[in-house]
């Protein structure tokens, strides 16, 4: 029961976790075997006290006094994040954002499939993006069933974020990815994550204004 | 010095701040005047306490048994966030990603004015993109300073981002927003935030593993 263990990891945690793989793969493909604790930490550019304990949740793959395995290392961090699968996926919204998704390869590459582009306006339904073709939106319910989709992208305008998670709820979908700038209504069983990029601009703006203020002063 | 007492500001409060920002316009836009925390907090998916804490920072615009005045709050908020006030902002890597944010209006609406495009791909420059011809990467140094850059955001692949970087710490930029999946260095003077889509995919992904899981013990 693996899961078990894995169950109180902290969101933050995941994230780091991402960030984890993301280094450890790249240390695989130049043949690294083993690396330390330190090492880790400093090409992940996080501090290695926060990374020995992230890396608790795996104990027995750290080696006393040499480090971690590698590859073992990777593949117990992308079970426990349940990215030893691939996992269906659907765009809803082929604006800008919706199309840069769909023709961006990093997705399938991370195992999210993209098996369905969706969106409501009759100039956009019957279009080839990404090697899909664009659906009526109002068929979500029942696409989603019939592909399989698990994870919804929202890529919507903000007034249409909400009736189109609608349409994945009725699909039962049980996870929720979502780009729209507005805040969506689902039930506490289904996982929602909010993209917003505009979140980091203003983080860099205040951080920034933060130091010419102290340059100032 | 308002700065001052808004130099310790958390960064997840940050995020939150420009969530509150969000809200407190669109009630503006609808007339509200006055608004109480628990109703902010509803609206902002956050808990009472959690915005009581976070608009701490802003007491003196709370009404005591009242709430907050709205526009009162959002300014003050905005002013701390150094968002009264426009940025100058450079895409470098204009693939599909950093074509969508080329052509998304949401950047200018928020006041990061994107006022240069930059490829390293002979075949994009000079192309034109959401009334931008896209300029040559190795211009970026006297550009960012030409064009009055502050902050860079990064949309190339991984392996040419620390070029980018590189590009604009030379022409002195202070703030970088890096979309390409790739961890890159610079000064400790400058303010980097990662935009990785892919990690709230793997935080559903692995919620709805948590959940599957659960459901079969």
């Amino acid at each position: 029961m693996p899961h078990r263990k894995y169950e109180r990891i902290p969101r933050a945690t995941i994230s780091r976790l991402a960030i984890y793989v993301q280094e450890l793969e790249g240390m695989e493909r130049q043949g690294v075997k083993v690396v330390s604790s330190e090492k880790l930490a400093v090409s992940c550019g996080v501090n290695p006290s926060q990374i020995r304990k992230d890396l608790a949740y795996f104990g027995e793959f750290g080696l006393r006094g040499v480090g971690y395995h590698v590859f073992e290392l990777k593949e117990a961090i992308k079970q426990s994040l349940g990215l030893d699968r691939t996992w269906n996926v659907a765009v809803v919204g082929v604006g800008n954002l919706g199309r840069a998704l769909l023709r961006h390869g990093v997705l399938r590459k991370r195992g999210f499939i993209i098996v369905g582009a969706f969106d409501c306006d009759p100039f956009k339904i019957g279009e080839e993006i990404g090697g899909l073709e664009v659906i009526c939106s109002s068929k979500l319910p029942e696409k989603t069933r019939e592909l399989n989709v698990e994870i919804g992208i929202i890529t919507t305008p903000a007034e249409r974020a909400q009736r189109a998670v609608n349409y994945l709820l009725e699909a039962g979908i049980k996870g929720i990815v979502n780009f729209a700038p507005a805040r969506i209504k689902t039930p506490p069983n289904v996982a929602v994550e909010y993209v917003d990029f505009i979140h980091h601009l203003f983080s860099v703006a205040f951080r920034i204004t933060q130091s010419q203020a102290k340059g100032l002063i």
